[in-house]
């Protein structure tokens, strides 16, 4: 199958102009998987919660439902990242919409910097969607969860073959983390990470971009590749040896 | 305080020959923290319990003696891997010792390839020990740990400055991945990797080397370095996030 990351720059509170690009892009790439920045249909940096609600709906709002659509029209499964409200909750989200599963949001569980002003703490966890069209099991984090080792790892055992990461990132650091996050679990991992800079109360926020699809042993494939997830699936890598069955949990805090 | 990682090269089965090299390089390293390889003392591709039960000794025993009466002499914290005998156990151990702390034994918690066939799995944990002299507190992992974030994030956890890795590597993946132990926890991590190497049954493994000292940023900064452990403890990066305190683990599988 095919994957690819799209580096998109969203215009800062802009979410029809948002939308429209997102859907144009799922149109125009002709790829399986599609995963699209953190946040994209709004953009990013939001101060405070009275901010970030004028641009956060339920997944069933319009916005995001035109993301689905495009994905179910298209025929491709979506991964993008959007201000999420569910009743007086705010989260930092990514859908999940293919064709032939039901639609699912995840919720970023670990929240960066002024994040914490604007947003719940998510409550979704870290779950894998099985795309049978695929023969994929897709599990996705958001940004800021790479720091953690626990993220990928909750979703490998889960499951994953493949990680759809979201992300605004702004650190030098994770480039020299996310092939980590691939070899310690054997998964692919595919970091859409947007472009551009936000300015909000005097402060700046700069992305750096360097999206990457990263293969199961920490190498990097693009920003389009072709990929096997079943090839994720055994964690022997010798006659004796098994990344998952050599763990031994009653010794790790 | 300095640390060393020294890439010593063991003659396979020569426990005196060995021993006597270790004392004289703990002797003329001029640093607090001297980690030495795993298995330093007899070499590592034993292919079964009864030849490596032939190299291994209690850690009062005289080989091992030998080296924690060197750490003592020279006032130097010493980690060195050897054949551990515990009754009719085995283990694949590193001995940790300085003049004003109790000696430590670590256990290797997880067994790569043929060493399933020689040694008992580790039964000691990941613990932290402080060193009152140094005002440190040093955690000890062996070798193939590495691949398992959850042997680098417990040692972190219970406390650790700084996380020495006796090695016996033979991987092209690791020095990939360690750079992220050092950043994800915040810690300096120390690994001597020996070279060369040995034959046992028509099979041969070769060593890597590479031995490095890791900052907590995931520098490299080579085989002798200035370090200061005190700069590890606060885990925030920022006004709002720490990557201790924003773990939520009620999350994680």
């Amino acid at each position: 199958m095919r994957c690819s990351v799209l580096q998109f720059t969203p215009i800062f509170r802009d979410i029809d102009a948002n939308t429209e690009a997102i859907v144009a892009l799922i149109a125009s790439t002709h790829s399986d998987l599609i995963v699209l920045p953190e946040l994209a249909t709004s953009g990013y940096f939001f101060l405070s919660r009275d901010e970030a609600a004028q641009y956060a709906e339920p997944v069933d709002g319009e916005h995001v439902q035109a993301i689905v659509n495009a994905a179910h029209e298209h025929g491709r499964l979506v991964v993008c990242g959007f201000a999420e409200r569910d009743g007086d909750a705010l989260y930092n989200s990514a859908v999940i919409a293919a064709p032939d599963m039901p639609t699912r949001t995840y919720r970023k569980t670990h929240l960066f910097y002024k994040e914490r002003f604007c947003f719940d703490e998510g409550d979704s966890g870290f779950f894998v969607v099985n795309v049978p069209h695929l023969d994929l099991n897709l599990g996705t984090m958001i940004c800021y969860d790479w720091r953690f080792p626990e993220a990928a790892r909750t979703l490998a055992l889960r499951g994953a073959d493949v990680i759809a990461a979201p992300s605004n990132l702004v650190t030098e650091l994770w480039p020299r983390v996310m092939p980590t996050r691939a070899i310690e679990n054997k998964v692919y991992l595919a970091v859409a990470n947007r472009e551009g800079s936000e300015e909000n109360g005097g402060e700046v926020v700069s992305f750096n971009g360097r999206s990457m699809i990263y293969g199961y042993n920490g190498d990097e494939l693009g920003r389009e590749a072709e990929i096997d997830p079943k090839q994720t699936r055994a964690k022997s890598f010798n006659s004796i040896n098994d990344i998952f069955t050599d763990r031994r949990p009653e010794f790790y805090a």
